[in-house]
């Protein structure tokens, strides 16, 4: 039976700061790397392997895969990176903190946009020193100035079903790390969850989340792998 | 114009020990790993970039690469990890170290195995404990039983024709992190060194070599960036 694994990326310095991140790259914290190192370390305890694994164009993510598959003595496994696995793009709120967010736009406005399925935050304003246009990484697609998570699920699952779902089926095992908003469009999509739920779905970092796929793809089952 | 850049992995715990390693997958040590994060940051000062990656299935190639990458900030380019650019096999004297080849076969004869262009050492005995002929990540390949410097040359060069040449042809910038032998398979290709030659060619890890190449990737220029 088909088996995926997600992993969200350990802690962020902006995960630590509480700032709205997105599509910029901030490293790993010295936990966040320890968390990526431990979750391998668990999955090869646990006895998973995987013949491929995905990730994103950040930092973050790239490295929390590096770390936790040199844990698991598979840092040799094919890598595919790619933007579409990005976190959600934050638009005019990437590098706010908390404090800064609720005193330019009010908190009731940050929890809706925190929580709405389909109300994306205000563009990133031209200029921004978040801005990456000029970024080449990102050369021949068009960035997204802001992203509601519905927009992000837009973009996560044709990519999944273009790249990801066909190795499943072909008897792959896969392994992807990305963030908590790309991997919410996955849970989504494979366990059914209503557009007024997933945004409240906590994906806790360096926690691998494993899926029980049947031939069709459909969740047979889902747990996080700590706990089995 | 082409460009295409070599760099020998990071010192490792075997390079270390002078222990003959070959296949065997030994990690890079602090000092290979500083290496490592050196040539990535020279790479980044001297405003070289890349499009594509290259490496080998072994870790000490792999961690070289991720590193250097991470220093330049590029941990995002694409990677390509192929067996074809594993170091040379060499047979039964994997996991010896000076002393104990020469005490088993005499110095001349190690000699003639270090220098000759086309005598493998023996073979790995069946039953050893550098056989990999159940690690998972050659599956589905012929695991060499040893490998002269010309056995090696044998296997890389057909993957370079069909993998490297044609990105290179098409205007990408080319990092390739690998071993000293899959390495001076292709330093003897790009600056044309007889056979009788290339064996004395010693890489230094850590060093990355710049090839400037014509349309024709015939090499117009090499040098250590670190010399320029």
């Amino acid at each position: 039976m088909p088996r995926l694994v997600l992993i969200r990326h350990g802690q962020s310095s902006w995960n630590l700061e509480n700032r709205f991140t997105g599509w910029w790259d901030v490293d790993v914290t010295e936990k966040g790397a320890a968390e990526a190192r431990a979750a391998g370390e668990l999955m090869a305890a646990k006895g998973l392997d995987f013949d491929m694994t995905f990730t994103s164009l950040q930092t973050r993510a790239i490295k929390t895969l590096n770390l936790a598959l040199e844990a698991m003595g598979r840092l040799w496994l094919p890598t595919e990176k790619d933007w579409r696995l990005n976190e959600r793009h934050y638009g005019g709120l990437t590098g706010l903190d908390k404090a800064e967010t609720a005193a330019k736009h009010g908190d009731e406005q940050v929890h809706i946009w925190r929580r709405s399925f389909d109300i994306p935050p205000p563009v990133l304003e031209a200029g921004s020193a978040y801005d990456l246009s000029q970024d080449r990484r990102y050369a021949g697609i068009a960035i997204p100035q802001t992203e509601s998570l519905k927009d992000t699920i837009d973009r996560v699952l044709p990519y999944y079903e273009e790249r990801i779902a066909p190795m499943l089926r072909d008897g792959q095992r896969v392994l992807i790390s990305a963030h908590g908003n790309s991997l919410r469009a996955l849970v989504k999509h494979l366990s059914n969850i209503p557009d007024d739920a997933i945004t409240g779905l906590e994906i806790p970092t360096g926690q691998p989340i494993v899926y029980e796929l049947d031939d069709s793809l459909a969740a047979t089952d889902r747990y996080y792998l700590s706990e089995r």
